[in-house]
């Protein structure tokens, strides 16, 4: 497989062609970045933890029948995923509350919820991702009814695995952000990244954070916390 | 029927108990506020015009079989209401995009909306009213499902009927935000006001605002547009 050039670059990825048309080249960054890209850094090496961590997340819920779009991890940082076009609508599941929602709605940090709570936003950095309702999705045309159903379905599926693959090594799977596209052959499927960038992890005993509000809170470095979610991870699912 | 104490008051009504458990006495004042009351003003005899607007409108609702909380007008600017337990919930209905929803969503000013768009908002001044999705409202036990569908389907209901009224006149009705409350026998019924207070009204030929934008906007007094309101639904209905 041949990395032609590059297509888009975001936050903390860079995606390129590749020579095969239905095949996309994404290298994981160093880049942190916070509050809709307001706080910004980078950390030595946290963007092969995060291409890892996806790659084993990935691969598991393959197993699980959620289908992805990883392929195959092709060195520390970089991964070779399906190409989609993906929908411009981020879905985020909370099983505790936690950040922006508490905020937001006057909830207490660290309350769980009595259900997986199914939140949509609208992937439009300009708006800094606002919350959007069906109605508004449909409106805008950012998903077609029955792409809500699919993705609403498998992120309360993902969730499922998730949380119990998480609660076997100890840590609390709070909330995270899902991106879904639809390949060159239309069919959608979950894309994008899950990685402690894009998921809140609280350790099981301690409830201290293993994921990007250690960025956000400005509680240090990150790397020990992720190398310690991968090394968790990779030691469950060997 | 006489007045007595204070329920409570909020920023355009003041609310009082009668010697009838099941009857609440609303005065509609002159005040005015907009962005969640961080702007506030007055205008004398404001509270007269939107009295005498609600009650024409709550009146020829329930002629159209919208059961709703209006029992009789006592005053200018005085009306006798059924008691509610007012939901926390605000029901938005937009036909033209206006206001905040352009801001979030980026969507432009007076775009016609392909169908009656509706959001919910958490009534909670503290919070400055959020946007809430149906989940939201289950998990903070706001309404039940039940209630969120009935709200939904009378919103819609409201709409189709007061759309053709203000299209009479030569009105356009923008959007508008509605409350709904359960009477003392477990009734959920339309409540709180329907004013150029609660509206975004245009004139269909000029679509300059007959409502409260201008003070929004700080567009001069709202009496004259509001007279002009009250005067073409009286004219309409009489
Ligand atoms: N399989 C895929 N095919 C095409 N694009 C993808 C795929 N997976 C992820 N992407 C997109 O790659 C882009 C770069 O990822 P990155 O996480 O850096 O973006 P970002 O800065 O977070 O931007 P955004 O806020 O738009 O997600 C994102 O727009 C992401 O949705
Ligand atoms: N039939 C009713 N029974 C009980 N309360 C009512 C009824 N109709 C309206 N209310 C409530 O009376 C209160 C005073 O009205 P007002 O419009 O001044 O409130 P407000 O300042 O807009 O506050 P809010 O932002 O909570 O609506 C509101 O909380 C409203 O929901
Ligand atoms: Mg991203
Ligand atoms: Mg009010």
């Amino acid at each position: 497989m041949k990395k032609l050039e590059e297509l888009y670059r975001g936050k903390a990825k860079k995606v390129y062609y590749t020579d095969d048309k239905d095949i996309l080249w994404l290298e994981y960054t160093d880049a942190l970045t916070a509050g809709d890209g307001d706080k910004v850094g980078s950390e030595q090496d946290k963007g092969k933890l995060n291409n890892k961590i996806s790659a084993l997340l990935f691969d598991y819920l393959k197993e699980q029948n959620v289908d992805n779009h990883f392929v195959k991890q092709i060195s520390d940082n970089e991964m070779l995923v399906k190409k989609v076009e993906i929908l411009p609508v981020e879905v985020v599941i909370r099983n505790y509350a936690a950040g922006s929602i508490c905020r937001r709605l006057g909830l207490e940090q660290k309350m769980e919820m009595p259900f997986p709570l199914v939140e949509f936003f609208y992937k439009n950095d300009d708006l800094k991702d606002p919350l959007i309702n069906k109605e508004h999705i449909k409106l805008m045309n950012l998903a077609t009814e029955q792409q809500v159903e699919k993705m609403e379905e498998i992120s309360l599926k993902v969730n499922e695995i998730l949380k119990q693959l998480f609660d076997d090594i100890n840590v609390v799977l709070v909330d995270y952000k899902l991106e879904f596209g639809v390949t060159n052959d239309g069919k959608l499927i979950l894309s994008d990244e899950i990685s402690p960038d894009t998921c809140r992890l609280w350790d099981k005993e301690t409830l201290e954070s293993l994921d990007k509000d250690i960025f956000r809170q400005d509680k240090g470095s990150v790397m020990d916390k992720y190398t310690e979610i991968y090394d968790r991870i990779k030691g469950r699912l060997n």
